[in-house]
Parts: C-alpha cells; structure tokens; sequence
C-alpha cells in the first residue's frame, strides 16, 4: 500500500545487499514514519519482541526472515554446528511472542525448508540431541550450507509473497458482503474494526482491511469506525494511519464505544483479524475483540474474522483452555506515549502507587462470529465449516483434524 | 475521605467567607490535588462543564451549590427580577451536561425552595412569562431575598448531606454481598469497576465505592479491577487514586480487558455507578458499561449498578431510545493528559489527519443488569423492584409510575 504516494510493504530486502532485511518500525506511527535494517537474529528477535512489528502476519515474516539472517551468520562461523544455530535461533524466535501461532509456523516452515536441503558428500557437524530425520548440513561455507541459507531466503521470500497474496484473496472473498451491506442501505457501509489487521499487521493489504481496501478502490462506500485499542492504541497509531493515507474514511472511537454505536444501529458490520484460529473456530485477537463480539451478538450485527490460513492453529480445539494469552509489561497500561510538539514523550496516566494488571489478548468463542473470512473463501467458525474449506488439514481418526 | 491523611469531602463552603465555594478540581488528579474557590454561577457552570468536578451525585450538589451562589447575586442587583434571575441559572446549569439527571434534580429542588420561601409585603418585579405557582420574590436586598438566599443555602446543604448519607446506606446495603462472596472463597472478593463512582463523584463514600469502602473497613478482603475508563479515564485517574489513598488493593486494566477476566473466573462481582437509570431500571452510564455487563451475563458474574435514588429519572422508561448520550469533544479520544517529568503534558495519540467521535454514554438494558444497591436497599432492576422500594414514586393511572 501507499505511505505519501510511493508503495511500500511492511518488509523487504534491501536490493544491494543480501545481509539486509528491512521493516516499517511501527512504533513512531503516526508521528513518525521510520525504517529499520535488520542484520542480525537479535535484532530481529527484538524488533518482534519490542513490537517494531506486530500483527499475525507479519510477525511471521519477520521470523521467517530472522531465520534467514541467522542461517547467513552460522554460515560464517568456521566449524560452527550450523543445524543446531539455527534451531537456537527458532527457540529464541518462538520466544519472542507466546501467541501468535504464525511466528511459530514460519519458523518451523524455513527450519523445515534448510533440513530439507540436499547434502552434499561432506562431514555433519550436528549434535546428536537432535531426533529430526532431516538431512545434516555442514558448516564453513560449504556449498551444502550455502545451498541451506539460500534456501532459507527462498522460504522466507516465499512466505511474504503467499502473506500478500493470501491478504488479496481474503479482500476478494469479503468483498461481496460488504456490497451487499452497501446494497441495502443508503449512505457508505459502516465496518467497525478492534486493533490493526492492517497492511501494517501483514506484508501487504491487511486481513480485516482487505475487503475495506478493495471496496474503497472500486467505489462501494464504506466508513470504518477505528477502536483505539488500549494498551498500544494500535488500532488510533496504524489502522487509522493507514486508512488514511489510502484515502479510506474513518473515525477513530474509545474501546468502550462500539456497543453503543452498535444499539443505535451505527455499526453495519464488524471484521477484526486474529492472532490465532482454533480448527474449532475459537479466535484469539487482541484483548477487547470478545466484548465487541458480545455487543455484535446483542444487536444482530455480523460479526467477521479475516484471517489467512496460517493463522491456524489445527492443534487447538478450545480456545479458552488452550490458547496462551501473553501478559506485558504493566507500564503499558500505566503509561502512553504520544506527540507533544514535535516530541514524541510518554506520559503517566495513573496514580505512581497504582499497578496494572496487561493482559494482551482474549478469546472469542466461535458462538459469537457469523464467519470467518480466509483466502480460500468465507466459511462458518466451526470444525466443520473450516474443514470444508481446509479439507487437506483433516487426518485420519474419529475425533482428530489436523 | 482521606486525602493524605486528612479527611475531605469533595465540596464544601468555606467557613470564614459565605460568598466562596470549594471543591476539588478533579482535572489534574491523580497528579496534583488543587482546590478550588467558585464565586459565581459562571465559574460554577463552567467547573460542571469542562469537568472540574463530575459523577451524579457531585454534580447535582455543585449545581445546587451554583444556584445558591447565582441567589447571592442576584440579590445584590439594586432592582433585579430576583425569581428570574434564578430561572436564568437554572437553565444555564441545566445546560452544561444533558445526561446526568441529578443535575435536573438538584436545580429544580433549589428553585422550588427559594419559590416557596415565605413572601413579605414589598413589591413583586417578576415577569409575566413565568406561570408558576410560587411566591414572589423581590429584589435589593429585602427580607423576602435574603430569606430566598438562605433557603436556597440551605437547599444546597442539604443536597450535599443527604448524597453524603445516601452513599453511606449505599455501602451497608451493598456490603453483604461482598461478604457473602468472601465467605465462598479464598482470597480476596475481584470487584470490577468502571468509570469513577467513588466517592469523588459524590460528596463523600461513592456509590460503587461505598461497598467497597465498608468491607475493607471492616476487614473483608477486596480487590478492585478499575476499568481505565477512556477516554477521559477517571478510573485510571480517579478512582484509583481514591481507591490508594484509602489503602484499597486495586489493579489498573484498560477497557478492553474486562471480559477476558470474566472469561477466567477473575471477577467475583461487577459494581458501577450510573448517571441516570429510568424507573424500568436501565441504567446510563459511562461509555463501555454496557459492554461490561453483556460480559458479565455471558459469564456469570453478577453485575449491580449503586446509585442514590435522586439519579432515577422516574419521567423515563426506555433507556436507549429516551435517555440523551452526550456527545463530548473528540479532542478527549484524539489526545491525553499524563504527568512527563514533572509536568501534566497532553500528547496526540491519533494521526493528524484522522477525526474521532466521543459518546460520553452508554445505557445498559435492566435484562443485564443483577440488581439495583440504592439508599433503601438492593432491588432487581425493574419497574416491579424499584417500584417496591420507592412506592411514593408510584402515581395513579394504569400504565404510569412517576
């Protein structure tokens, strides 16, 4: 999408030099639209851990490309173990961020794309702790690890373009029930949103924006009320950012609005993204998602989630018992930062004695959504509506997809 | 209650000077306590207004308090129309918030007591517009206006005590059910609040806090979630800075976290306030109450709404399409005040580009609502429950109760 006038995405290499990786450093929006270079798995690890990118999508990339750079740094190493530096540089990612399931199936799919690397005739340099019947990779430059770290790229690359794409198939699929909506009514479609599922949360397009975006550009008329979304007013700093520079109108409203926007019939329909799917269709997404579904219910108002499907976590059944719901830093409830001037400063908003409870998301139970919103189509919240569409996720057995 | 340890309430005369009233102004707590002097109806209009003081109960007494300061005046006036002045008063406070009926409450009880002060002899300066029964006062200085001056005094006072009495009875009728939570559990009672309606909303006590206040008096273990509250966020501001000045246990959350809470058997019980709640028992509250209370249903938790019963609007039945929502200035939801250094700073948190609405209020349905705590006692949210408390408020005719 567009930041004044010039396309960019959320990351991308830098095209002279391999060793660089290149990301939106999202926390000085709206005030400050900032670039950062990547070179290192710490530091890649800390731009996920420290929220210079957030969202499902793009964390996910960002790992994807973490890997990479940790490949090409264990690729110097004279006799390093370069198997075993890069499942260390998977566990530091994984760590990074309890609940987004994309940053743990981006990992895993590059680990899994360098294990699968043809070996060559020389020796392996890996420790035997490791069980994987995947192919051994020797150190020091050999054309063997040469082969893995640009297979590493190759993964990573390929999961930014599917991230993309997958953003622009999801657009496709909501799209028609945002016409409809705009069909019935006089006056734009009114689309209420919690946090940033954004082209800023992914590689490009967005997962809740996606349909809002292609509705804009081809002329359906539609309005977004944008939830601040407290603790990190993602949705007042990126998603209001965003709509803006491409033109999309909007209105940013409190977290504690959407209900009675909704009672009064001002809220035509909801879509937020998701942190995590359940093959059941239990969604976690940012904290206050679930209230919004609540008051969507009450009013009979549909209620979406946008997700790609790597989004899925086909392990997970319950969201409420078996999802991990990560708990920050309490500053970030105790404090907010914003433009003072041309100063970005943060203030305190409560009393110094005061502590702060930070929890980051909660769970929607499939109950409350009308639908979730994939880049293979639209498809009930339920095992069997997302089996339909995922049929290759089933496995074998009375109880069990996979 | 206590402000470091000396003992306050939030509005009273100054003793050495009938001409003065104090309160605290609420706009920079929790990081500068300030008093402030009010002098004239105008500078009482605008502390209701811009929110020097705010909640139900402060407010109607502030009114109060304003119309006596406008009697003073007008009684100054060489030849003014002393009952017109009055009326003149009555309809500037009434316009300074439309939501909170106490204010309507408070004005009116003032005007009726300086109307039925007893009339002397001299001649009547009253217009020929006003159709109302009430004595005639005149003007400069006669005894019939001074006599309107102390009643109106005295109407002030009494507002002021008998809010201070009524959020006492609050407390006690409120109290056992945190006892009886207590003894059903380990650990301390989770009572989640939002907004302020501690006893800074009030004259003293609060009318949610006032529960709270007795059983950590009297050594029933509690610990209160307060609800931020943006996005002016007297929770984070207000009520847990009386809540600490008290010596409370009390955890800042923001707005969105209340239903996860739920979700996990966090909340033992949800206690808000109200501005105004019809005589079927829905109640308006701050923005976001009603999203907490559709959570509390899906989960369970019991959720009752204190009030004193001057914040009924007997008049009304239908709280969504019959109560007025305040819209405020979206400058509140784009920007916030905090304390920077040593400074209150208010930073932009939205880009400069984007709008924002801001509806101060939102009704929650008598459906989700457990019970109502009031002076008299607790009652279910009903015609039939308020009724039985309040029988004087039933008038004849099938389908009325006033």
């Amino acid at each position: 999408m567009n930041v004044d006038g010039k396309p960019y995405r959320t990351i991308w290499m830098e095209p002279h030099d391999p060793r660089v990786v290149k990301i939106i450093d999202q926390r000085f929006l709206p005030h400050r639209f900032a670039v950062e270079d990547l070179r290192t798995l710490e530091e890649t690890a800390a731009a996920i851990r420290d929220m210079h990118v957030r969202g499902a999508g793009l964390i996910g990339a960002t790992a994807a490309y973490g890997m990479y750079l940790a490949a090409l740094r264990a690729s110097e190493e004279p006799r390093g173990r370069f198997l075993d530096r890069l499942e260390e540089a998977a566990e530091a990612l994984r760590a990074t961020r309890p609940t987004a399931v994309n940053l743990e199936w981006a990992v895993s799919r590059v680990l899994q794309a360098v294990r699968d690397a043809p070996a060559d005739r020389e020796p392996m340099h890996h420790t035997p702790v490791d069980r994987s019947p995947a192919k051994r990779v020797p150190a020091d430059r050999s054309p063997t690890t040469r082969r893995a770290v640009e297979r590493a790229l190759a993964a990573a690359s390929a999961i930014a373009e599917e991230d993309a794409r997958h953003c622009r198939r999801i657009g496709e699929h909501g799209l028609p029930l945002l016409e409809e909506l705009a069909g019935a009514k006089e006056g734009p479609v009114n689309v209420l949103t919690h946090c940033n599922a954004g082209w800023l949360a992914f590689v490009d397009y967005g997962s809740a924006t996606a349909p809002i975006y292609l509705a804009h550009d081809r002329g359906v008329p539609v309005h977004v009320w944008v939830d601040e979304t407290r603790p990190r007013n993602q949705g007042a700093r990126l998603t209001a950012w965003e709509l803006g520079q491409h033109g999309v109108p909007h209105t940013v409203i409190a977290d504690n609005t959407g209900g009675h926007l909704m009672q009064k019939g001002m809220v035509d329909i909801v879509v937020t993204g998701a942190d995590r799917v359940t093959c059941a269709g239990d969604a976690a997404n940012k904290i206050g998602t679930y209230l919004k579904a609540l008051a969507a219910k009450d009013n009979g108002v549909p209620f979406y989630v946008a997700l790609p499907s790597s989004t899925f976590d086909w392990e997970k059944r319950d969201g409420l018992s078996e999802i991990p719901i990560e708990e920050r830093d309490p500053s970030e409830v105790l404090t907010i930062s914003g433009l003072c001037g041309d100063q970005i400063r943060r203030v305190r908003l409560a009393p110094r004695e005061s502590g702060a409870a930070n929890y980051a998301f909660d769970v929607t139970p499939a109950r409350l959504i009308t639908g979730l919103i994939t880049e293979r189509g639209v498809c009930p919240a339920s095992e069997e509506g997302i089996g339909a569409l995922f049929p290759e996720k089933l496995v074998p057995g009375p109880h069990v997809r996979r």
